[in-house]
């Protein structure tokens, strides 16, 4: 259980959570991560998100992205845009590794193919970054293939861990400690029922910019850490969910994100790197079918996609959260303490409001 | 039956085309024109596209537009992009009446709905426009709401005429007096037969660039118009089909309208107005209705989809030169006469090149 | 000076307003209305933007718009997406009179120019609406093209009335009568000062969702007004500056307009129309001269984007609320009371929370 | 000198190209290829193109990417569409090698940096690619950084080696073998006279669909190349100029290569990755200085632009004829002979159209 909400409280928006309250109660969903530490500098990582735990190029999922800021970099989207389909795990790690990372997934999906069997020859790997500069030694680029395989390899279907874990390691937010979140809502609609699930990695917005339930805290936190200000700031958001959609439509849901984005307070500066996507598990495509394909989807007319929207965007806010909660304060490789986000005197800023707390 | 293919021989592509070579091979689909003309200069006029006779807004088609060079305007293109759907004919005529036509269009809407019944209160009616101010007096603004109405009301399945009529009238391209142009194609799938069908406005390109069947006469015609160069020329190209597409596949289709264009030697001038945009009658969409939708569609690896995408291309060429071949040599409102396009000089010229007749 | 402001002692954001802190603050920028009310239903109108009193098709301005939800219409985006230009002034109004007011914009612009002398054929009218049928019998049309010129006509460089006034008569926000606000903040470069001016249109959210300075007061507030349910929300946002932009660069404060609607709590429902666009007076583009241009823009890297883009999001949150505070009740077509803001309820609200008044 | 041209007499187009007729006739440019071959199947290579050769990151360039079709990879395009800048070399591979080009742009970037001086923690490779598996045993990835460094360093203002060298070493296009190609035109503007050059890397089209200068060749000729038709064809184009040119104004160039790729007979299919972007190196832009930039552009509506974009037209046809004349007979990694376009078949078929040679 997501310690926000059951440790301290925090209820996040109008939605039910689901089980886990995290992006793995999106059925088949796997999340995996791989943590870089080293006295040298090294504080990063990879986190992967598999859509389900067969084969994703084989049975590829519905997918669709959105660039809210686009200083930064998702790799792939051509393809997401064009097909509106994700063939590969989306791996998340540091700015500096992308082209490592991406070089793993390449490995990892021919792997599971043999050549006389299946002649692949193309895959569209789906790589997300945030710098983790300020506390990582990044251009050390700690990461190597084989920490992306194992971040693949040990995805599971287990509530993930949050925090200062797999890309989350070097993440800072606000003028704290970040790391990677999530979150998970349902949606009841006329014909059953779904999940909506988030992952973030959040590791945008200054210090005065804050805001936990609508209240702007802040400028009155003691203590946060002084960031490179010449460090861009970023996130990417992730969403999963089993409600049958087409890409268009996980476009418009993953276009919500910023609404989420923006109601923890930040700005959409020019220099963060902001990115969306969104994979349904509902229709996967078959690769190699070249048949007619029958497919469901939610009329976007309907209440169904607005409360589907409303709960990427509840998730999405949480998922931020849940990743400043669950960070624990580091010491950047220069030598400097990060601070984590001080729950006692964030609290007390939000029960004095009154409405904070349950 | 298509003058292009039978009068002259000159065949277009490798494809079959339908019964009437034209838009209205797709079963359901209507077109209808008003041609406006008055001795005080106006030669202009309305051509109306219906996906099908029922009720459209009650009825919407799947829809996608591109704008290949956004030097003009095609009403409505935001909502076609967010929800995907067609709801109201779309309407071709001249530069200057595009808000006539989208006002006839709410007119002719509200027409088919009782107030009790059912409270409308959005419509988004989808205009296109070339500029015919080479020879229509277009600053008199002779198009009239009913004009609009009169092309609705007069659609019809039959083969649309070709040339100087409805928003043909005042076209010109290539140097020559352009006009309307139809062509369709057969596409077969496994799963069965389907047509794709085009309609062409064109009204773009210098005399020295037009390309027949892939020879470049026209800097060797005699005699071309001499276009004010100030007016920008244009083209807009509508896709129609029963092949069961997404929103994103018509989006595929329509951006392929520019390869047909680039094949009769036009080349998308910064001033030139170019957009497409595809509709398919296989998934009609209730107004109202809320429930989930399910959907065919043909699966984007399939050869089907390659083969609807030559169909565009090859159509949209032969409805070019159809408009082309099809237009009268009509007097400017300034007095100057625009010439139609030399068909003997044409057919020597391609025989001359041996390959262009059967 | 906006009654929220001084009125109500409600300071949004840390930026500083101009003079009259609205959108008239950028100089040489006019805004015109005209409202439309009739004993028989209609409560609607016209409210236009002009970037300058010059001649706007002579001297265009640079200009950028964004589609945040498309469920709605904005004409003319093809255009200035491909030229980055603004040839008319922009025209707000009802959904089912953007074909009049687009005619009114061609009718006004061709006043100004004599055929002889220019023989213009082309124009690029930018229409936004948005829905007033819950309170303005939208399906008469009462708006005349002479409404959209009285608009054009009246614009002055004066602070423009808020409320329901011109196309804010109709409007409805969050269970409250709506109408028009305006903001504006200073924004200090290293090279000058510059303004940031904001007009927006709010006609969506529910009444459970309103927040004001981060305070979700929404579902605490007594009597709302029962909206149809069935008529869908929308917001228009138009941004003027006088700072050196790229159309590019206008199209990224254009897209920070959607923070600023996330802000009043807003939730980006999928059949609300939500529009953003934005100009520049800084460097007009003169008509039919085609030399080498030579401009100015703001660094992208520069904290004066950053402030620019902050300038954005908290005019468009305060044009919003100054929006709600500025309505007046209203009886609606079908003989309802639509309730404006209870101002002592908000305000009594906000004080308990002790940080919503300065 | 262009072998086209200078050895067979082909003409491409009415515009007239620059001293080498490739891409290093815009100033400053530079092309380094790295050809990778091994007994064991390899055959691939890495091109590179710099804009300038001064410090790419330092001096960025203002440029556009467009996407003709999405069924492909080329990294950095968000960031390019954000800030209209590219800040590194831009690296062409094959399609599982982008993770190897990415990470050694990286490397490449960073040794220009001693961390003491400027702490640079973001870099944006752009890598584009073509899946040359039909010739190249691709699954075994035979590039390695150190071919692309060596591309990199490699690089010069000499007009480049086209055919099978660099990224062209495995490409096939239209049945034939394929490679790189590269071509230019002069553009005259009234303020002085600049370059369009053009690199590409062709790897698409069917055999019967090949076209030389409008003559329908491909099914025509005897002997084409069986191609696998499970392997996606693709083309990537790179523009240079010096004119000077906003990003959005690049944007439009780049969408002119689909015109030059229509010209040669492709057809833009469904699995094909079509890529196209172009840089000017007329405005550089310093990385870390914020002050207010000052520059010159051609104006949209001169015929300076039209001439532009009639170069990319030219120069993108020219270009991809010249990598098939440029082309070896190549045996691919299963042993099959893969001919060259046969040059005394092909001129005749042009000779016996009369037209085809000065």
């Amino acid at each position: 259980m997501s310690r926000l909400r059951e440790a301290h409280g925090l209820v996040i928006g109008e939605g039910s959570p689901g089980p886990t309250n995290s992006i793995v109660d999106v059925p088949g969903v796997l999340v995996g991560h791989c943590t870089v530490r080293a006295p040298s500098g090294a504080c990063t990582g990879v986190t992967a998100v598999l859509p389900h735990s067969g084969d994703l190029y084989r049975e590829k999922v519905p997918a669709a992205a959105t660039v809210i800021n686009g200083y930064g970099k998702l790799t792939g989207l051509p393809q997401i845009g064009e097909l509106g389909t994700l063939e590969t795990p989306i791996v998340l790690t540091n700015t500096l590794s992308v082209g490592t990372a991406w070089d793993a997934v390449v490995t990892w999906t021919l792997q599971r193919f043999d050549r006389a069997d299946d002649p692949i020859h193309s895959i569209n790997p789906v790589i997300g970054e945030c710098n983790d500069g300020r506390v990582n030694d990044i251009r050390a680029r700690a990461v190597a293939e084989q920490h992306v395989l194992d971040a693949l390899d040990g995805a599971s279907s287990t509530a993930p861990e949050e925090g200062c874990v797999g890309a989350g390691a070097g993440m800072t937010a606000f003028g704290w400690k970040s790391g990677v979140g999530s979150s998970s809502r349902r949606v009841v609609l006329d014909e059953g029922e779904g999940t909506v699930g988030v992952i973030a990695l959040p590791n945008l917005g200054r210090s005065d910019q804050l805001s936990i339930k609508g209240v702007p805290i802040g400028d009155r936190l003691p203590g946060p850490f002084r960031a490179d200000p010449a460090v861009a700031g970023s996130i990417v958001v992730v969403i999963g969910t089993d409600l049958p959609c087409s890409p268009r439509q996980l476009g418009r849901l993953a276009r919500r994100a910023a609404v989420g984005i923006a109601r923890v307070g930040a700005t959409c500066d020019g220099t963060s790197g902001e990115f969306a996507m969104a994979f349904t598990t509902a229709s996967p495509i078959p690769q190699g079918d070249r048949s007619m394909l029958h497919e469901r989807r939610i009329n976007d007319v309907s209440r169904g996609l607005d409360d589907a929207f409303a709960a990427v965007i509840e998730a999405t806010e949480e998922a931020i959260l849940s990743a400043l909660f669950s960070a624990k304060p580091t010491v950047t490789h220069s030598g400097l303490e990060c601070p984590s986000l001080p729950e006692d005197a964030v609290l007390g800023l939000l029960r004095g409001d009154s409405k904070a707390t349950a």
